[in-house]
This record gives C-alpha cells, structure tokens and sequence, in this order.
C-alpha cells in the first residue's frame, strides 16, 4: 500500500472544526509512531505540530481517539481529528511444527498474530500444514537466535518434539523480554527443566515468568483443545482478566468493554479496499465508529465500506444502525462531503428488530476520494 | 464409508489370544453402541456377545480401551481386542450470523464440532463466511424448534443481532438439557434477559444454568479473542478444570493427562484412508497406540497409516518413537502379521534425538488388508 497502511503509523482525518476559513473536513495525514510525516499535508503546521507530538508522546499506547485541538495563536479556531492507529501486528513463534503447533498456528491467525513456525525437520514445517503463516524456517533449535530476533512484540511458544530441544530453546530464549513465553510439558518433565536451569545459574524469578506448563486449566486433552487453552492464555496474559466464567463475575471485563477497538484485520481490509476505491476512482464511502455512549455492538474505530453498487465490506455492527448508516452513505457517495451521523439504537425501528442495545453511536461517513490525499507511489 | 465409520459405533480389532485354536490377531468387527453387529465377523459368538454387552453398557461414556475377554465354557481361551468408539460428533448451534458467530466457527471446526448456523438474513449465512460448516439455515428465530432439535449432544450459542431475539432464543433453549448454553450480552442485556423471563414464570435455577454472559473472563476484545474466550469456557464445561494458568497450579490436568485419547479428526481420517487403500489393494499398515506408561507425547487410541512408499497420515507423537513404528510397519506390511510392537522413550537414541518423555508404548501394527472383514457395499 505504499506508505498508507504501513502498520506503525496513525492515520489522521479531520472530521470536525470551528472558526476555520476554510473547510478541512476529510483531510487525511499519516504520521509515523515516531512523528514523522509519511504522507499527506494538512497546511496547517500548527495542527500538525499537535499531532505529530501525540502520536509521537503515545506510541507504546496508541488507540483511536477522536481529539480536538486549538490554534494557540488563535484560539477560536480548532480542529477535531479522528486518531487510527495501525499497530505493528503481534507476532507469534512457535518452536516446533509438531501436532500442537498446527491448530495454536491456526488460531493465531485469527488473532491476527503474525505467525513463525520453527522446526528442523523440512517435513514439519511445509505450507500444506501451515497455510497463511507469515514464516516457515527451517533450522537447528541451537541457531534460533542467529535468525529470529525476540522482542517485546513476540510471543514464543515452546513445542519441539522432545525435552532436550524445549530445555535448549528455554535456556535460549529465558534471556528475551518477550510478551509471553510458554512451553508445554508434563509436571514431571517441567520440574525437570526448571531445576536443570536453575544448577545452570538462571535465576528462579526469570523462570517463574515463563507458562510452564503452557495453557489454562480447562482440561484440554485432544491438539484443538489444548490450542484453544494456550490460546487463552496468551490473551489473558494480553489483556489480563480472571480466566473465570464470566456469570460467576470476573473482572467485570465482558466482550466490547471499552469504547474504543483495536483495529482488526477485517477494519484494516476495509482501509486497503477504500485506498484501492479511492485509486480506481469508484464510487463509496468508509464509516468509522467515532463515539458512543450506552450499550453497541462495535466500538469507536469500528469501519465498514459501503459501494454505491450495495456492496458491503466490514461491520459497525449490523441490525438497523447499519442499515441506516448504509443509507446516509450513498448520500455522502452522491454530494461528497464527509460527516458527523448520529444514530439512536432506542428507536422504534430498532426495538422492533430486536436490536435493543440502548446505546447510540457517531459515525463518521467519508467519500473514499478523501484518501487521495494520502496516496503515496503508483498503483500496486 | 458404507457402515465402516458411522460414528455411533465402535470398531472391535482382535489384537491378542491365549488358548486359541487358529489366529484371529486383525480379526475386526464393526458393533453399534446399541450392541448391533454392523458388519464383521470374529466367528466366536461367545466373544462377540461380551464385547456387544461391554458396549451396550458403556454407550453413553465409551473410551478406546483394550479388553481381555475368557470363553467361559473353556477358561483356558482368551482374547484380548482393542475397541475403538467413534462417538457422535459433538454439535454447536450458533444462533446468529454476525461478527462473533465467524470465528467461533472456525475454531469448533478445528474442535470437531460439527458447526450449524442460524441467522434469519440469508446474507448472514453465506457459505464465504461459514466455510466448513455442516449446516447454513435461513429462518426466523421464531422457529428454530421446527427446523432443529436440541439434545444433550448439542452446546448452544446465542449471539442474535439485538436483544429480542436473543431473548426468544433464550426461552426457546431454556426448556432443552443441551449440554452448553451460551449468550453473549453487556451485563445490563443479561440482567434485564433475567428479569424478563423470571417474569415469565421461568425458574431461576434453570436460568443459573446458562452460561451469560458467555465465554472466560480472559479481557477479549475482538471477535476473534471473544470466539477464543468461549471456545474455552466450551471444553471447560465438557472436561473439566479451574481455569487458573496451569503453571499456578490448576487442578493438575495437563496436555494429554489421560491414558486414552478421543478420536479426532486426525485418527478418523487414518480409518478412512486404511479402508480405501485396504479397498484399492494399497500395501499399508495402521499403527494405533494399545498401552503406554510414563510420559508420552500421545496416549492409547492415537493412529497413524503407513504407506510402503514411506508416505504417513496422522501421527502417533513424531520422533524416534514414531520412526520405529515406521519401520517395523514395514516389516508388517510384508509379511501380513498383525502385531503389538513395544517401545521404550528412555532409549539412547530417543536422548540424542531431544525426546527424553521417559515412557514406553505399546503399539498394535495390522495391514490394512485386516479391514476387509468389515467392508460392506461398493466403492464410494
């Protein structure tokens, strides 16, 4: 996408102003997590200035955010931007291309981890068990280190075909700072490597951070089951929460529970579908969930495309909200000027849809010709 | 698989004897839970009537097991089989096509469920957004009891697009022994659900029952992460478990903590490609795992076919272990001799290979050729 959806940058889009001489709304911007521009122009530096410093002070932290922000020259002027983050996506490497690791493999995917899959066996690593992983390598579970690097945005799962292997890649990889670090095994075998690291001089406290044994407790017996439960767990340990049944309490944290979503890889189609709309010139419009208040399905940062032909791509939700943001939008396809729509999920129309969420939501509705601003390059 | 493989019955498979007059080791006998022969014949009725009676008795809780049954009228004769129950697959009814309903899918089809999804928007149901699953239905919420029915086999997932028809869906499902019932929901939506049908005359005890809001408390976020957080609260339910992260503790159920395993999908698949290369006259032979003892990376009931090209389907853990089975298969698929070959992890060469599990199994080794007593009609 050149520069448009690289995924540490934020993309900037004016969607309110008061007191400005002329009208920005739409304009678009994408700034680097380090502040740097990386395409669009605003001709207002002192906006950009504003923005740039956010993006640049809450990199470790980005969400989307709606801000608005004043001309300190003059102060009766300001400007309401929408804040999209595209977050370097999280990565996963899983040692070992064993029975574990196909379905743990499978399931991150949809969680949009970008997946590694490291065996040193050709045969355990081949596409046809591993479709859609971004990486097979093939190597020597004593040469990780020379061709994987171990960040803060990995997650490592440790799943080779035998203990000897596990213990090389623990001792490996107990060093990193990773976001989550997990070996599977038995009690007996765990034990094992615990007390054979420890002779070896590795403190008690760097391995007490290590998942081992890997997963939550849900009894899971078969490959699927036992992915699930690692799965788990490595969200747990992301977002944190009680891992019990959300009935019996919880943390109080249920599905949708703040006001902002990250963006998932069906609201990042969404923008690379709009970028290719906006480049072959059809006619369609984005809508971002930028406020809501009460109980709705998405939350802000939530987009959906929707084509002038009735095609639909992504969700702010469904039921009738959609439905009339649908609407509204062929009318922003047909007088292009991107806006504010405000709907009510208390309406009669929405009772009688069974979509009584009480919540209302801001949507802000765009023509697609809003991201030319932000091309950058040729056609891909 | 004309009868070889309807999944309410067990395959019965002669893998020892004592005091026998003639070999029956492969011998195979295909028997319904209700204790009808499907097909198969061992030719010693007082063993077949044992065997039916085992499985008759045990239909609601059969596991692979190995078995050693006396000819009473001549104490001196015994045989020993292995029986190996394909149990009706587990079902999950999504009621809802929306955003969630998507990845849940996808992971209860990597758990083996078979998925049926239920939304009254065809567009909802489409089978690009449901790949895999066993049944789309387009109906009114209102009729679901006409078109399904809800027995202890099936877990249930209500994740309608509005409140109301969550809440038919709900006091529909109430009346059912499924064996899971989920609804997704804010805590206000659940609370109101309650007071709505406590109203309604129904026990809150039965109300108790249902998991909402659905999933483990695990802070997920987006579609993919709530799917997860069900998924896991599902095997939950059906197995068992704390759902603290194992490594603090749990109630000491880990990966493969029993001696036997359930058939997945990846053992069926080995049954359904020994009876067609038993049918094509292929030279193969099914390796399935009888015993083991110590920690092994799969238990009892874990299959694997070996091809004389060398080709493999299915897995009984990898490593050395599994390359001997390859190999003495070999010598089975030459000489047409059925039998349990024992092998040691602890070996030497297990060590050097980084598979120190430390336990032994038993494996029972048959050219496919023993499949043939139990075909029934023609080619597929």
């Amino acid at each position: 996408m050149n520069g448009v959806l690289e995924r540490e940058t934020a993309i900037v889009t004016v969607i309110g102003q008061e007191g400005m001489p002329e009208n920005l709304i739409g304009q678009k911007k994408v700034i680097a997590f380090n502040g740097e521009v990386k395409s669009g122009d605003m001709k207002l530096p002192w906006l950009e200035e504003q923005v740039a410093a956010l993006i640049r002070g809450n990199a470790a932290n980005l969400r989307f955010q709606i801000e608005k922000f004043f001309n300190l020259e003059k102060p009766e002027q300001s400007v309401t931007v929408m804040i999209d983050p595209y977050l370097p996506p999280r990565q996963l490497i899983i040692l070992g291309g064993g029975h574990i690791a196909v379905p743990v493999a499978s399931i991150a995917l949809l969680l949009d981890y970008q997946v590694t899959v490291v065996d040193d066996r050709p045969e355990y690593i081949s596409a046809d068990r591993f479709p859609g992983v971004h990486r097979r390598i093939c190597c020597s579970f004593h040469d990780i280190e020379k061709v994987l690097s171990f960040g803060p945005e990995c997650s490592v799962l440790i799943v080779t075909r035998g203990h000897k292997h596990d213990l090389d890649c623990l001792r490996t990889l107990i060093k990193y700072p990773v976001a989550y670090l997990g070996m599977i095994g038995s009690r007996r075998k765990i034990e094992m490597a615990r007390q054979q690291l420890i002779q070896e001089g590795i403190e008690s406290e760097k391995l007490a951070r290590v998942y081992m044994p890997v997963g939550l407790d849900i009894g899971a017996e078969t490959p699927a089951e036992i992915a699930v439960s690692i799965a788990a767990e490595m969200i747990k340990v992301y977002r944190g929460g009680s891992a019990n049944s959300l009935k019996t309490g919880g943390t109080g944290k249920i599905a949708h529970p703040n006001d902002t979503e990250m963006p998932s890889s069906a609201d990042i189609e969404v923008i690379q579908n709009a970028v290719k709309a906006c480049r072959e010139g059809l006619p369609a419009a984005v809508a971002t969930i930028v406020r809501t208040a009460g109980s709705t399905p998405r939350k802000a940062g939530a987009k959906m495309l929707i084509f002038r032909e009735g095609r639909i791509i992504g969700t702010i939700g469904g039921g009738c909200g959609e439905s009339e943001v649908r609407l509204e939008a062929f009318n922003v396809i047909d007088d292009l000027k991107p806006r504010v729509h405000k709907i009510s999920l208390n309406a009669d129309i929405a009772a009688s849809e069974g979509m009584v969420c009480g919540g209302t939501m801001e949507v802000f509705i765009e023509p697609v010709s809003t991201f030319s601003g932000i091309l950058t390059g040729g056609e891909e």
